[in-house]
């Protein structure tokens, strides 16, 4: 939490008027910190998006095109062209589409716009992993041991997967989606495996060159959150945890971990801010580490841009982090220093996406039925929809982002299942059921998880088995008197399930 | 906030089962709080409440009567019946109602069940205004100067206004509701104004006594929110200011005050917990003070119980009041001490109540035809009503409680104008426009305000000009081609108004 109370210093380069270059929950939330700010708010819109919030919440709304995002939210040139219609000096990319598109931001620079995110050589740098790992060596930062070329001899690969020690993991070079990934437990069964990860590669990318690396048996992804400003300042907000996933995809991150001691927190973020100084860097930025089980750290990348889980360190820290980009957008300097940040309380976010987690966690798009959002103290909802509306089958099916903030831990676990239990949606199966199970694991309410959560303890069983806990609590009692006192007293049916708002009383 | 983290310490007397005495957000809030502590919910509700939300959120609820309070929830015995018959062990009055009736807070204990409040001997003694005072004053509690006893001399009295010193008010003994009551500016106006208020006094209480005390000219409405145990200890949790008032009643509150020194918030702090400590006060409780232009401040009265406005100490403090009452009710020591207790941030409420501010604040009941609240970090909003709900005549005309925080003064203030412009209802007129009003006047802003606030500045008018600003932002201007480019850009109509989910775009 800001402990001391930011200066409410003049923006250097005032922007009047901000194009939000994204759509959904997000383009919301930056538009709610901009019109604090007293900024006027441009939205941008693809066809399927005509009536989208995002577009009614905004001053004005610019029509970009077609559905598909490569006819509309990727297309830089509409986006600049929409900033000259409407005037507006600077454009918010949100995560996702153009937001770390180094061309992007460059067209934006040459336009004489500003962009609210880092430089072009920054973005450049951080988006090719060799590069990264180029930059965050020259500050020493731990990598996870292993080869730093690409290779194809068999026999020099042992000789390097010995030295680093197994389990190894045999990737690709060109790869990706886990195509020519092999994990190795013991130097004897190496030579097989790299052959198959070889022959895999070749035939998926044509190219055969692996690395190899450790394999970190039981990994958490723990990421830092900085900001640094256009003076050099540069200071970390703490670490995210975001172990838990599917399908490589993060659904529950919280801050702070419940794993990191002090010492690591101020050594992971000691690393994340120079990790950022090695680019220069301006703006909100994230840096990704993975954590192994003996809290030994090693930096995986760095996202240019604001994460779809910044409002976890929001929470805890008391920053606004959309209006700290804008302000360092507009040439502001920080207003705060790394001593007066401290962590107060706890914060857990569930990503609440259209889909189905009994069903492999498929998208199920259709219309939102019922939507009805969880309120009380502690809770932020941040969502881009309203009752009657459909999830368009364009774009990621992320409905809501449920996030809850307690005093510790346990309150924020607590509140989080009261909260999933208050959210009525029908008409579309969601996560929310997945994030009670999360909650009430015994893995997760103790901290002892890792990124094979959900492989290790879910299945379509799991949730059955919480439906069977949500029983009917008080059958429904026939009017009784107590006619000592003529006092007419009736005990009602109420149902205590998710769907609460639907029990009205029968008589 | 809470600086250090509470130990999770056990109930000494676990209470399983809640029912909560109260209706709509009140009720609604203690549920949250319960359920959040595993504990299970009874609520109660008359007829005109059949459908209201916090008889869906319970676990079970019970009929206790008609719609008239009288017949319903002032009625003890029901309450008790409704505990006997659900098996709950305590019993959570809220605020109004039962919450400050001695009567029942004995009954409860005659019947063998927990009530979350103080002893029925500290309600007694503080819902007297005079056994009050004597309370405090053995602590040497600063009073409004004045006589302590009623007086019906003029001579006397005169001679007692001399030394107490003008402005002073006299005010009937006998009297409420401002019958019988004068300001007195200088003495020589003193034996007229007397012998009016006296002979008003007798016409409408047949008693002609009254007290003399000193004008607070420009009064400002500061109270202390404190939290005692059953072990004797007692902290509080500074102060909120709640002198933006109508019709002597509250509509804006927030903490801290705008005004107060930190050397004045420790001393009224420290009044306020040798008061609870006069009558060995447990639970959470209210001292109210009123603060003079020279910012002396004198002892008002306590209210002993959870306030409407509780939620700003709240979001200041990180202590979720309820769970504090519950915890203290079951007997457990408070698990932090005054020096634990920071104020972080700041935090403004706004009583939405269904009344018309441009037709001196009259009740406006009916049906919410549009009802969607603000979102997004900072804003919590207490409600107990879903779009299409009606306002029963029944009850206090109050909606909901837009409540919103941030890191400091200012940006809690433009957080409340952002989500005060989000907040859409039609079919009842509110009091969000005037909130808004008090948000952006200069006043208010400068925190150079006192209880005379809405006499002094708001008029029918003042929400017209409000209004007036809030004009078509953007035309429709027809569909552009940008021919060089083959790019489609669009502009829409969008209006900047309270009613912004309505603005489909026009086409």
């Amino acid at each position: 939490m800001l402990t001391k109370m930011p200066e409410n210093s003049k923006l250097q380069t005032p922007i009047s008027k901000l194009l939000i270059a994204n759509r959904g929950e997000i383009a919301l939330r930056i538009m709610r910190s901009a019109k604090e700010m007293g900024i006027k708010t441009v939205a941008v819109f693809s066809e399927a998006d005509r009536n989208a919030l995002h577009v009614r919440y905004a001053d004005e709304a610019i029509c970009i095109g077609p559905a598909p995002s490569n006819q509309s939210y990727l297309v830089g040139e509409k986006i600049i062209d929409a900033c000259k219609l409407t005037g507006a000096e600077a454009i918010h990319p949100g995560y996702g589409f153009l937001s770390e598109n180094a061309g992007f931001a460059q067209m934006v620079a040459d336009a004489g716009l500003i962009l609210v995110g880092p430089s072009p050589q920054a973005m450049e740098t951080m988006g090719n992993k060799l590069s990264a790992k180029a930059a965050a060596l020259k500050y020493n930062i731990p990598m996870v041991p292993g080869t730093e070329e690409a290779i194809q001899d068999v026999n020099d690969a042992k000789q390097r997967a010995i030295n680093v020690g197994f389990p190894i993991l045999i990737k690709a070079a060109a790869g990706g989606g886990g195509k020519g990934m092999r994990i190795v437990e013991r130097a004897e069964d190496f030579e097989e495996q790299m052959q198959l990860a070889v022959s895999e590669a070749t035939s998926a990318f044509g190219d055969g060159a692996v690395f190899i690396e450790r394999y970190v048996t039981s990994p958490r992804h723990i990421e830092i959150q900085v900001l640094g400003d256009t003076h050099g300042n540069i200071v970390h907000l703490f670490e995210r945890e975001c172990s838990v996933q599917r399908r490589h995809q993060k659904v529950v991150e919280e801050a702070p971990s419940a794993v990191l001691t002090e010492e690591i927190r101020q050594k992971m973020g000691k690393c994340a801010v120079d990790v950022a100084r090695s680019v220069n860097y301006t703006g909100a930025g994230t840096v990704e580490f993975i954590l192994d089980e003996n809290l030994d750290f090693f930096f995986l990348e760095m996202n240019t841009r604001l994460q779809v889980e910044h409002p976890v360190t929001e929470l805890i820290t008391g920053v606004d982090l959309v209006k700290e980009q804008i302000k360092i957008a507009s040439g502001e300097k920080l207003s705060f220093n790394q001593d007066d940040l401290k962590i107060i309380g706890h914060a857990i976010e569930l990503r609440v996406y259209a889909e189905d987690p009994a069903n492999n966690f498929l998208p199920d798009i259709g219309t939102l039925h019922t939507y009805i959002t969880p309120k009380g103290t502690g809770v932020r909802v941040d969502d881009g929809f309203e009752q009657g509306m459909e999830i368009p089958i364009y774009y990621d099916p992320m409905i809501a982002k449920l996030i809850t903030f307690g005093k510790d831990r346990e309150e924020a676990i607590a509140r989080m299942v009261r909260a999933i239990e208050e959210y009525d949606i029908t008409g579309i199966e969601t996560t929310l059921g997945f994030g009670k199970f999360v909650m009430q694991h015994e893995a997760f309410k103790t901290g002892k998880f890792d990124t094979h959560f959900v492989g290790k303890y879910f299945t379509a069983e799991s949730l059955k088995k919480q439906d069977g806990t949500e029983t009917l609590i008080a059958a429904l009692i026939a009017a009784k008197l107590f006619e000592k006192k003529e006092v007419k007293l009736e005990r009602s049916a109420v149902k205590n399930s998710s769907n609460w708002r639907k029990n009205r009383l029968k008589y």
